[in-house]
């Protein structure tokens, strides 16, 4: 790639879209060449969010698949499922390399996308080519992809968790349960009685309790983690009054003879050069304030000797690494720069 | 017992205290005549709780056992665990009936609770004698009791949820999962640096995931629903960003054949003529905000059939049907007053 | 009246509508034979509302003004203004007696309202019949009135702040400033970007900060309260992360002499015999928490001797005193009942 | 000073001192060479903050003033006021620099601060020495200080809101009002009942509604921006459930033929060149998310003009601007480094 990345943002003004556009708009290497936005063309950057004034004013544009393929050299699309898998082609086809942040290319097998999303893909002959980007997981894949597909929040979260679990067999593959929890950003934004303040504060509760998309897409990573040719698990969404924030619990029957101990030694060991995976000190539970707004996943583990029941807590920002932060991990791979570049701004928990 | 029932409240000024107060003061056939608080002996109620002005202005006394042996009836206390076992025996012996609040009455084998508690139990003959406050476990029990254990938050919302499963034997009562989430009055009224606002608000955790003492209380009445010597199961707390509300979202294996249709007709059919549980319609789920301040319990089940788990979702309000407002209808058994009465207050999701 | 009063609520499911119904609904001599709802209507009001289950199961209805004329003794209209204004004069016409929500029959000069609403009214005739619906003004106007037009959230705080000291020529009727914040349910029940979860958690911030509609509503009482022709005042509308509440914090110059200690006593001496309004002990301030879902308003005092100037707080719950508990008071005034006839339910601060 | 520039920070696990610790931890040319906790000492700095994990873990040390000395070219004490005046004089004497957060150096006349901190001054020699650490008004002098007085986040908020109107005398300086409001973090990070969750959120509310110490800096400020020997000012503080942010809204009269344009003139003008105080557009008003965790103000102005008052709405973060980030902004003047460095990162609105 050449010495400064043109990035283009479609979707520009959603939730993803501005966590986006804070993280790389102080990148030096890299310039916001085109900012998309459906409702919001013509006006600045600035006056959608005013905390950007004097920092990105840039206009918003309409979507022209031709200024994008001239202006830039990679585009994050951050749209609605069923939108993306029309457009991405094309911007692949003007030579556009590109992050996708919809389910629409996370699956290697069409029909089980078509079932989770009810929709029949328009271009299943993709998904061979398009790699899931989750870099703790296809790394090298990422830095060579002309199409990276961002995986889903819960996914990232769960996936993260449960990894070296099934990777080195700890746990049965059968019967994890993943019980989680997100904050309010993860529906987007848009006006909707059910997210605003007064229905939405002061409650919790589950939702989409069978057949959430995501279970699918947790389904393959971890099919494929475990070497399996097929992988049930039960998972169950939850709401919380949150802006940002996302915690799974996951429950799964430890292998005959695991400790906590083999366990805590795997997930250190797996990790231990992940610049974004903290295993947490023995006695430390993971909070999801202390991610908010950062690209790091805290995982701690718990064993139940009287079940035998291993608990896996695993806690991410969903707009940071279960969105916009990690789609800049995959971007930073892709343009042979750092990992870690622009990702490191400090957090704090309050 | 009289016509008029003389009520003593031994922690007034607590969440749990404050709560009674409400639903009691403005009963008939029900006097407040005594208000026992160690921090605000002395102040009146109301400048306690301004919302009290000039309906609960009574002043607040120091714990006096010969006072309250002569004024009350029956007593309600609202104490730290090992402080009530204390102080209970003394009220029982002066011909008092007491309703309270703490662990320390609500095992059958002593030896379960000093494990689970890590305290020698001071009369464990009195355990025998103590009835389990749940109705609808223990409502015939309930009425002749001269000393009822209101149960634990989380016990009620679980067992609510599980014992038509259990008792039916439609799910495995081995492997039974419970994830639950409170608000944060259930730590009680305090100076706590860990539920200052600062701290709690935008975040979301788990906490006490080995061990927590209600899971020893929800396992001793599982095993009893479900006929067993033993059953243990895994449970999980977590603390989210709201004042009261708890969620338990349950999961366990269906015994082969059962369908979601049969769990649903038995649920329907055990809790037909309670007042205070009511199975949602297919396709409702429970959300917290909607039993804030009531007494109610909400119960949703589905299946996942792929993986052969039921899940069952289960939500009351713990200050409510977890905690003061189950006590308000024990005490109406034990007094011979309408079950009902002075729980209907309607209360709104806002 | 009839001895059992007929009540039909028109704009059911909004916040205003349902606090209606839960303060109505259990009413001894109160039949709710009427709740029409433009959006629901088909519904059930309990599967729009889960909380009332079992309570109030009543099928919405679509608006038929015949059927509210022969259903009905009192309606009462919860319904943005401009509707009301087309809406309430075929009711009375028919008959009924009607407590509007709207501003359209606030006003005693329609010039104003126009001006302030920038609407026609169609029907100013009707101006000089509607009486202003503040029980602690208009009290006997009330029992008699055929049409009520309750009064906004923000002109009942702050008019019941600004009372005593007005009437008593205490404070200069000239400079004084209303500085007053409402939680989110001001804004009624709706899909608004601008009211969501995630725009309005951890946000505070000023609104409509010239020409809010209700300067003009305060400004009419004010100036009557005063003896003045004409009165103006400095008003500033804040939103804050609340479900309900509102506060006014009112600065106004003592007129040469005014001691606090003279302020406080007239306070105490007018709202003596008011049910619904306390007048704080010295050193206390009034909290939104205490007043949330009650018809009461707390009112505290000081002076800066050093400006020279009052301050009053006034604080409601802008859906109770504000909205719909208020118009249940003047419902028991025209329906000859006790005023204060359910409205006594106590809430408490948590 | 030296190009690595070693700072210390005395009350380093406070919310300034953690806010200090991330805007400093990751800047060149600046080493944190010295953590002092009074409550943490000997810990990690990650372990109180897990978000620092591998970024700060330096040990937390108690206060030793040799070991300050020895190590640090600067200190910036985040200490309760009283403290701060006993400690900073020995630092001042062994050659260190200091910023310090508490009010006992803000006043240039002793018994001013006397009577609001009910306090006497060990040391009132050194309020001539000490320097107003407010940028925007002491540039120069913050540059050459040994001690700067960082100021309280009210006065900062109110005089940033003021000083152009005062300067320019385009209002009234008799009369004039502060309303505003305060995250809770405000109060720091303590145990207290007051600031827990369940008493906090849902709940607004003034405090301190005379003589909150505040006001007397604001007048001092506001007093030497005017020209005038004495002014007297009205403050009322509020607390709403934010964790952070701050939003003054003022009120003065207008003097005779000013009209909004000429103070917005007046705004933009002397304004234009201050990197960290944006007036918004008119039309916009300053919304207390957009500031946090950033070290900007945003200004809004409004003229009511049947009463004759000027409106100012001013926002900033009370940890940010009003606290630890002006801290910085001190810190880089002393330092001789650019005014913005290591303040520029992007904060969003969610």
């Amino acid at each position: 790639m050449k010495n400064n990345l043109r990035v283009g943002i479609v979707g520009a003004t959603g939730y993803v879209g501005m966590e986006l556009v804070k993280l790389l708009c102080g990148r030096q290497n890299i310039s916001l060449t085109s900012l998309v936005s459906h409702s919001y063309a013509g006006e600045k950057y600035s006056s959608v969010y005013p905390a950007f004034t004097g920092i990105v004013d840039k206009k918003l544009s309409t979507l022209d698949k031709d200024e994008l393929s001239s202006d830039c050299d990679l585009v994050i699309t951050a749209l609605p499922h069923g939108i993306s898998a029309k457009l991405v082609p094309d911007l692949l086809k003007s030579g556009l390399r590109v992050i996708d942040h919809s389910g629409d290319f996370r699956y290697r097998d069409a029909s089980v996308y078509e079932s989770a999303y009810q929709l029949k893909h328009p271009r299943p002959d993709l998904l061979s080519e398009a790699v899931y980007g989750l870099p703790e997981l296809y790394r090298r894949q990422i830095a060579q992809a002309s199409l990276v597909a961002n995986p889903g929040c819960y996914p990232t979260c769960s996936i993260l968790g449960l990894m070296p679990a099934l990777k080195h067999k700890l746990i049965n593959s059968s019967g994890i349960i993943i019980d989680a929890v997100s904050g309010v950003s993860g529906a987007g934004r848009k006006a909707d009685l059910s997210f605003s303040f007064c229905e939405t504060a002061e409650n919790f509760k589950a939702y989409a309790i069978t057949g959430h998309r995501h279970t699918s897409e947790i389904e393959q990573e971890a099919a494929l983690l475990a070497g399996e040719k097929e992988l049930y698990l039960t998972f169950t969404p939850h709401l919380a009054p949150l802006k940002r924030g996302m915690l799974a619990t996951i429950y799964a029957d430890l292998q005959p003879g695991v400790t906590l101990n083999c366990v805590h030694e795997a997930y250190m060991d797996i990790y231990a050069d992940e610049p974004f995976v903290r295993i947490l000190a023995k006695g430390q539970l993971p909070e999801t304030r202390h991610l908010n707004g950062s690209n790091f996943c805290h995982i701690a583990c718990a064993a139940d000797e009287r079940t035998g029941k291993l608990k896996i807590l695993s806690a991410i920002d969903n707009l940071g690494k279960g969105a916009a932060a990690q789609a800049v991990q995959s971007l930073n791979l892709m343009a042979g720069l750092p990992e870690s570049e622009g990702l490191g701004s400090l957090v704090v928990p309050l």
